[in-house]
């Protein structure tokens, strides 16, 4: 973990990015922990939406009330062509920037980023911070997308929270997700909270409830709640954040 | 509200058995409260499920922890030819009981339900013990078959806790469920928790997700959790008792 920057505190929480390199490729990321940590703490991993990158507005807010409310650090990472890794930019449009329809493409985007993820989580783990055995995966919509595989393939995740997501719609055609995570999804066997969006108009229901069903986990659970697909309820924010805290803490 | 035995209080739960009286039926009921009481109270009216009644070992927890934890007070009522209301047994038979099975064909079950515990409602708000701006419904299973007409005929709930239930799978084509709960679930407008077993075996999911779809409401969220119908998980029902805390504590 090569720190990028100085540190730099907000109202209690420590926050600075840093790079993980591997096999030659540059993981940008941001790690969020206690501004006066003591001991070894759990950690959240957290996957940011399609066309975001690791600082969003949203996940900002996230990660700070995880250190604050709960003591738990998060580590951040931009996905494959976002945040620094260019050229998608933050955006709603749900048509998409060509970079990122070309992702979707790509046969390698999902084992690159089961490496970037494990990559940094090796990094994480070696600065001798945080418990290896309290270690959780929180991401929604795309970072269930990219998310799912890596859950299904590193066993020190101990929770996830994923969702947003689902085996059809016009995002999982576009993104072909379908066929990789029909895959992946019996081998996600940690406890799951799977948050969908009963009017979601890029995953639909069927698809999402599909998803949760093939959950390998024995403990899982799903939260559904009107609203379209970009409209999580500070309820079911709020949900999340706790499933995690109760699992880590 | 006629009391018929003396209280009884155990842990700081004082419990007493009533009838209420309307049209020359008799509605036998059980009320839950805090051993001293002070103020006015919210209160929880809690419908059974089918070949059960109103102290089931299930609902007299439920009840006793609302109290304890909350200070919210809980009534209940034998449903129509449950309890002591006969002949209907406890029984966890799925076949059911002829009068059981009669009372799904009878064509005014629904209506009696709703006058019951509307009755049941006026009568407890009689005694000048309970806030009339904080009741809440909570019923399952047949809790929700029975309890769904009502909270959409009595504006005085505020918020409902329904689920194990939905417009197709055995147990609705037998209750003919479908039939006046496709007509009454629009109606239902106070904020919902709607639980749902996965697996369920009487309502299958599908008409579960239906019925949750239906409901009027804006402010609803449903939970849904891998199991068989009768197989409701610690953490499901702490999430139903916390979710009518939250809105009447």
């Amino acid at each position: 973990m090569d720190w990028k920057a100085d540190a730099t505190v907000s109202m209690g929480v420590w926050e600075r990015p840093f790079t993980v390199v591997r096999d030659g490729d540059s993981i940008p990321g941001i790690l969020w922990k206690p501004e006066n940590a003591a001991g070894s703490l759990p950690l959240v991993l957290m996957g940011h939406g399609g066309q975001s990158e690791k600082r969003n507005e949203a996940g900002l807010a996230l990660a700070r009330r995880f250190v604050r409310r709960h003591g738990i650090a998060v580590a951040a990472i931009d996905a494959i062509d976002h945040g620094e890794r260019g050229p998608i930019r933050v955006t709603e449009d749900p048509v998409g920037h060509p970079a990122y329809i070309a992702l979707w493409k790509r046969t390698d985007t999902f084992d690159r980023m089961n490496a970037d993820w494990s990559a940094t989580l090796d990094a994480a783990l070696a600065t001798g911070e945080f418990d290896a055995g309290r270690v959780g995966y929180w991401g929604l919509s795309m970072g269930t997308m990219l998310g799912l595989p890596f859950v299904a393939s590193e066993p020190r995740i101990k929770a996830a929270v994923l969702g947003l997501c689902g085996f059809t719609g016009p995002s999982a055609v576009r993104g072909r997700f379908g066929d990789r995570h029909r895959a992946d999804a019996p081998r996600v066997t940690c406890p799951v909270l799977f948050m969908v969006q009963w009017d979601d108009e890029r995953f639909d229901r069927d698809g999402a409830f599909e998803l949760f069903g093939a959950l390998g986990a024995n403990d899982k659970r799903m939260h559904v709640h009107p609203g379209l697909h970009g409209a999580l309820s500070v309820e079911a924010q709020d949900a999340t954040r706790e499933f995690l805290a109760a699992r880590l803490s």
